[in-house]
């Protein structure tokens, strides 16, 4: 039972909770938190419900009048059951991690503290702390030490920040002023098959349109074919396009696949196009040894796009852009005429967000970060991504001695697609597609693990995706095994 | 003292705090919250610190090992004391509103629950919730019932979200696929001379330019001159230029000003032009009777701006974007091909955030928003918002009754735009903008009063904003006093 001060509306027409109130509400919450933490592996992993009965237990017409605090808190833990448990560790869907403690009692923190983090004006200390944070995600990453940077909402913003600043980069016109129309040619971005939907959505959201997106073919591997893009790019300029920069998957989210940076980097400098590597998966993995050797040539990017919420296991949400030269970031936010002038080393009490991202109220996302990184140490995180991979692998090797399982794609982080394929049905592309989609849900719906998928060339794959610090090798024969009976009952 | 289990490290290699940690971590963290909260009226507003003093505490190499939990918190404390106290009764800087403890406390469960906001079947309930909440916005501000909408991390994207709706609304031609440079005329957005800096920049990012950015003059009391706009239109369109949309302003961030929204909607639904409303600092005053005859006309428009984490007490972020024909919300933002035939009516558990907003990963921002109208009531809400609107008139009164204080502007809703001007002073305008330029600043050192500034033609105003249910006549008083003492030092 919650405590007394709760149970009864909070008083009327004030919004000031007394600090008995307060302490109550507080308490209480801190209650639900430690429990979910508590029962983090205990399944389902996925609810079972349907939308038109969640929509009813929801539903409610504005409320005029205070609610008891005490109730509306069970309503949220009835509605939380039916929440999908992101945190077990047999969560392998999408590139969801599993957040962690540090990161949320941080984020409470500053949920409290409530710094509007627009600039150093604003946001003293809060600015500092963003600027640190920076400068440890470039180190994480193995990014340029002099890089600019700024927190955003995810890879999504951070992508379309990015593809921004490349830009604006691409040339003297003003087209900030003046309209993606005043560019000398039709401009054109390069990325792999394999790219995230938030390339095209971002050229699209631009005024460039998908159509100035070209997807250059990949390899068996799935990574973007370097021959391929050097023509694409040489024959667009003969053309008298106008190239706006190549996009490099370091960990693309249906296989994990990483572009062959050095070589791409190659091409950027030689055709002096901006290089953006998409980093929002498997950018922190460049310090783990399982991953180092394939992220080595981030550095040479002119720009980074990272998701704390994925692999530093901060709660969401929390993107993060870098760009080698920060005054580029300036360039293509800054609302002013002035930023033809900037001042690199200008007093930091000048410095404003709004300059250098699309955002102008911010939230202190990098106290999450600040704390995850300080409470653990970028060791045990880099150790955590290298063991997330290890596992990975442990699925792989298990799946390719499995007779009733069939690999579809190599595993370069720690994401295994693959299908249940039993020897009678092995070539039977549409038959394994329907019963693979038939297992997805029915594994989903059984709570035991959730798996999502992935269409490889036009296979239906199972991707079993792991950033989870919690998930082990066992979790791997539990999710075979749960396919497996899953398909028994199925068949 | 902390308790003993975060005085050491955590267990080296895991990123799994023990129960015992989680429960001193969290307790610790509460521990804080509760103790910023109780002090939320204790001076000073604002630190005396400077840049480089600030950084030097920050400054740390990446921490490659773990540190104490308790030096970790202690740390952020003493930085914390280097904020803003932005729940402070006399903070008056910017549009900035105090928070609320029931939004600090869901802001929390959000946090643990990290659920992943892209689409009903990632997190099915704070899908269902997120709508709710949605509705609600709508009730609060008077919109459509039958309108869609998303929430955001603010005003900024808000408003870039509605311009890329309008903007695809605009026309039969798809944009998003074949860029701005495929639309039939030269894009064209009309906004007052008083509107918000994200609406250029928006246009900027759109790559339609901030040359499509026509700034319709305003009247005395800032607010859009309806002729000129009509004037303007038309002869926009004689000359084969190509209207996207108006943006009135629902409270613009100098005076507050509100644009004639009924008229403007006169006119655009004479020229069939889109109308957009930028509400983020005024739209939730629409059933404050202070404000609401200025605000009746926010049903009107085709999409509404709203910023809950202003004067709905949200701690930040919490933007919303509301469009009173949800097919168009997806038509702007949805990345297939099928957006064409969008079923209205489709089971919500095929329903997807992404479609129909600019972000993938997406924060469970709703929650808070739930917490606070469930908590609070609609009604304690409103009454907040008409007694900071009453608030304000008490200042103005004050201004206009007192020899020393000239008052700048009308105040249609919470801000005050003045300024220190002795009778020997009138109408030395250099010497007053100097004066009051000084004043500012030596107020926010002092730390008893937090004021921002505005530039009212050529005037420099002292700019008070009032989004704080803390803030009473009686520190309108204090705010008047201690400029008053400020400048006699001065002086």
């Amino acid at each position: 039972m919650p405590p007394d001060s709760i149970t009864n509306p909070p008083s009327a027409d004030s919004l000031e909770l007394s600090a008995s109130e307060r302490e109550a509400l507080g308490g209480a919450a801190l209650g639900w938190v430690l429990k979910y933490f508590n029962e983090a592996s205990a399944p389902p992993v996925y609810p079972t419900v349907g939308a038109a009965q969640l929509s009813a237990l929801v539903d409610e017409a504005l409320p005029q009048d205070a609610q008891p605090v005490a109730a509306v808190l069970e309503q949220f833990a009835m509605l939380a059951s039916f929440g999908r448990n992101n945190g077990h560790p047999r969560m392998f869907g999408y590139v969801q991690s599993s957040g962690s403690f540090a990161g949320v009692a941080a984020d409470f923190l500053t949920s409290a503290f409530n710094q509007n983090v627009t600039s150093w004006r604003s946001a003293p200390s809060a600015t500092a702390v963003e600027h640190q944070v920076i400068d440890w995600m470039k180190a994480m990453s193995g990014f340029d030490r002099e890089a600019g940077g700024i927190l955003l909402s995810g890879g999504s913003l951070a992508n379309f920040a990015a593809l921004a600043v490349a830009l604006r980069a691409s040339t003297d016109v003003d087209v900030n002023q003046l309209g993606v129309g005043a560019l000398p040619g039709k401009p054109r971005i390069y990325a792999s098959a394999m790219t995230h939907m938030s390339i095209p959505k971002a050229a699209a959201m631009l005024g460039i349109g998908r159509d100035a997106v070209h997807l250059v073919p990949v390899d068996a591997e799935f990574r973007m074919d370097v021959g391929a893009l050097r023509t694409q790019i040489a024959s667009d300029r003969a053309a008298g396009h106008h190239p706006v920069c190549v996009v490099g998957n370091a960990g693309e989210v249906n296989t994990g696949a990483i572009d062959p940076l050095h070589d791409i980097a190659e091409v950027c400098a030689e055709q002096r196009v901006w290089f953006h590597i998409d980093g929002s998966y498997g950018g922190f993995a460049a310090r783990a040894p399982r991953a180092a050797p394939a992220l080595a040539a981030i550095g040479r990017a002119d720009s980074l796009s990272l998701d704390p919420h994925k692999w530093l296991f901060a709660p969401l949400d929390a993107g993060c852009l870098l760009v080698r030269d920060p005054r580029h970031l300036k360039r293509a936010f800054t609302h002013g005429a002035a930023y033809v002038d900037v001042i690199a080393d200008r007093d930091m009490s000048e410095f404003a967000f709004w300059d250098h991202g699309p955002e102008l109220s911010r939230r202190f996302r990098a106290l999450k970060i600040w704390f995850i990184l300080k409470c653990h140490g970028a060791r045990a995180i880099t150790a955590a991504i290298d063991d997330n991979i290890a596992v990975a692998q442990t699925l792989a090797a298990a799946i390719d001695a499995s007779p009733d399982f069939e690999r579809l794609a190599p595993v370069p982080l720690s994401i295994v697609c693959f299908r249940y394929a039993p020897a009678r049905l092995r070539g039977q592309r549409d038959t394994l597609n329907a019963l693979n989609r038939t297992l997805m849900v029915d594994v989903q719906r059984e709570g035991e693990a959730y798996l999502s998928n992935a269409m490889i060339g036009d296979d239906f794959a199972l991707r079993a995706c792991i950033v989870n610090y919690r998930t082990t090798a066992a979790d791997m024969r539990v999710l075979l095994e749960t396919i497996r009976r899953v398909a028994a009952r199925t068949a």
